[in-house]
């Protein structure tokens, strides 16, 4: 995801072998390094889980706590020594696992003053993007690029097509409070967009639903507009993707034609030999 | 979206000037302009929300009416101008944002006679697709367009399909009645037709819920319907979007056809060599 | 829809005429005659319904039925007329509309055995997919008969589809038959994959829903299943609609490059003029 | 599905015989054998149905006690006849249809000791998926090894989807957790995740809903992010459909290769002349 390969060690011997350790997973010493810290970030956010669950955490509070101590200390000599050992300290800083590291130990200190912003700490779950280098898993990275990738590529669209919808959303809303605003659930414009995005998107809890026939009436032109312009972000996708896979066909110098499958030995119109 | 580039000023220096700075943000004056016409926008959108806002309306009411009283009589005096600086005024009064401008202001002075209109104000939305063109937002504008367009191409065969669908729902509702006529929720066709569509858009409100075996069997086969014709508004606009790449087409520099694929070597309409 | 068209009608000269105003659009009289029809049949349907709204059936049962009766005994002397015209009656009583045209009035008379049968009126909505031809409506047949195409195309993959998700779907209810068996909603294998049905194509009424813990976890497998699976049928209807546009490609005779434009004049790979 | 067609018989002559009936579906006991097998799977499933019905069972116990005895008996003599006839016993076991068929009869001797595990007989469903040949289905296991090559080959780039999924859910249900902490549905992080889940997804129970304004507010963001990126999983599975209308491929007749494009007109591998 990031140019983390690009990052260089400090020249000090033992700060090139922590820092082989720690960035690499190319040694057996790598390997397990990446092992364990999956198992201390999986480890976390389950401990984080329950300790939300206040039968367990009346019961386990204390042991909750040391492991929470024992986890966020080890991430925070990581941390260290990530930066110690790191030539380009302000690159990795500022880079996206950087601050995900950052925030993988802030909300502990910081729950030590507002004890609500412990829950934060579920962010390392995102350290766990990180981790995937250690399986053989660079066909996992690419896949993964490629829907990133898409994703980005359509961003704009989708952005454009979001503010349609939420400019929709806030007009039929409102629309339904003058039809409903009489009944619970629609006290209010805000509240009655809240109903029409839950209703747009076809998610409809239930929560708030319509109760006059004009207004069930409109709900049904609502849920069926929901229905039909989910079509445009999966098409804008879709078509993103399928030209990103376009990149893996050849094209023939002899004739031109662009349309050879990626493994194609000869050219399908001309038979010319492709590379 | 409109051609509002196409408009003229009058011969008028200060006429020429003032539209200059309205309709165009290619100046300073200009840009500010749009600024804070945005800012109005977004400031007489959140009003009319919070004024629906039981609590906040009794609290802030006299607050309320002056922000919207101020708003208004500047979009009121905008709106003047923008005609009196035009040359073709009918043009504009007409085009999609001079409708749009004129249903900006008028139902405050609607509210006046019947309050209950006043909440039309959050057209003012509108607006905003109009205060893109501050931005550098030349992309966004495609992008827009090219969402428009796959939506405009489609919009027959989409039709046809909610046609359909709405057959589909009514018979469907209309056997629900039958079936379970005699629960709550389906008392009348009409109101299993309500059920239908929440049910067959993937909605599912839950406010009417099959309540006999033989009724839950026809959802069953309702739902699964509905989740598989979901696939035919995405496939036409798919297949619209997927021939409409805008980005890779080329243009010709002899014809100025602007709609040659990727691949050409040559246009398709003069046989012009394509670089 | 139908190969209507082929309909010839007796050589009676008042047959042909009559003939040409009730199977033909391509006169005055048979346009005024397909509006009538056109008018009927949605009046009829809104009868029906608001017949089934105690309300209204209260206070107009009266007048409900005796539209009913009109409308009835037009549509049954229109069915009679059809009939008596054709020179192949029996290909007409046996197609599509002949069959939707009998049972537009069929419920009608059985009615006045078994009431209930009444709804089953309409029906007649149906009719409405034969009055397309009065407008100048042949792209809409056109875009009508392509997502028809399309859905039979993919019927197959798509049975195939539902069965595995009914498979799935009944595994997966009885699954959760044993773990959330003792709460209501669960009571019985069949009620268990009603809930199944209704969350992985995620219409989610919330009528039945998990209370434990394991259930929930069963849940929100299942529902990530329903969101990644209901690209299965979307590809393939996608798939299908793309190929279907591709039958709008022009080959090159010369370097025999598939892939011109409907509209293109001159291939794009070799300059070659096109039909 | 499986490679079934690989297996041979043992050679007694006997032993050939019931292994063609059991086996194969190209003779009259063949394809006996199946229709019987086939009407005794839907018999046992809908008994397995109806006993977890407490009012049917009330009645039938003892009926439907008989009737499971009868197929667990004959299902566990054609288990045993597939291995004794078969000359790869082990390979057959292993296979999926041997599991298949080892589960089916599995919970019953099971339920003996364990009463609740005797609803897994309805696993012998499955065994369904075998009795496709009996019919002229080569079509059918054409178009479901169609989707379920499309499912594989795109599975790796859905995992990662549906990890990314979860980790953003987990996040946003942490979220949420802080945020209505306080109210009913949301008293644990993990009930959070849960309801996170169930919106994103769109299937909205409605057991768990927003109660405070910002709640709402995130909710609306959540909604509008899963409706948008359901168009991820449908634009992988599509291009991968669309690459692979294996119906559009061409044989080449010299070395074999299945592979061509529909518009080839050479052999992509070996160039030669294809029809």
């Amino acid at each position: 995801m990031e140019r983390e390969h690009d990052f260089l060690p400090e020249r000090t011997k033992w700060k090139r072998l922590v820092f082989r350790v720690i960035f690499k997973a190319d040694t057996k010493p790598g390997k397990a390094f990446d092992l364990i810290l999956l198992f201390l970030i999986l480890l976390s956010t389950f401990i984080v889980m329950m300790e939300s669950v206040s039968v367990y955490d009346a019961k386990l509070h204390h042991i909750f706590i040391v492991i929470e101590i024992f986890i966020t200390v080890i991430f925070t000599i990581e941390y260290i020594l990530r930066i110690v050992t790191l030539r380009n300290k302000k690159a990795y800083i500022f880079s996206f696992f950087g601050v995900i590291d950052f925030l993988a130990i802030l909300p502990f200190y910081l729950s030590l003053f507002i004890p609500i912003t412990k829950y934060f700490l579920i962010l390392r779950m995102l350290r766990m993007l990180r981790v995937f280098r250690i399986f053989n898993l660079l066909d996992f990275m690419n896949d993964g690029k490629f829907i990133v990738t898409a994703l980005k590529n359509s961003s704009r669209k989708i952005y454009i097509f979001l503010m349609f919808l939420m400019i929709f959303s806030v007009i039929v809303g409102s629309l339904m409070f003058m039809v409903e605003g009489h009944r619970e659930g629609f006290e209010s414009i805000p509240q009655s967009i809240y109903w029409a995005v839950v209703t747009v998107t076809t998610v409809g809890y239930g929560d708030v639903s319509p109760g006059t026939p004009l207004g069930k009436f409109l709900s049904v032109l609502l849920m069926l507009a929901g229905y039909s312009i989910i079509a445009v972000p999966t098409g804008i996708v879709t078509a993103e993707m399928r030209n990103k896979r376009q990149d893996l066909y050849k094209s023939c110098p002899r004739c031109g034609n662009s349309d050879n499958d990626d493994d194609a030995r000869f050219c399908k119109i001309c038979a010319e030999k492709l590379k």
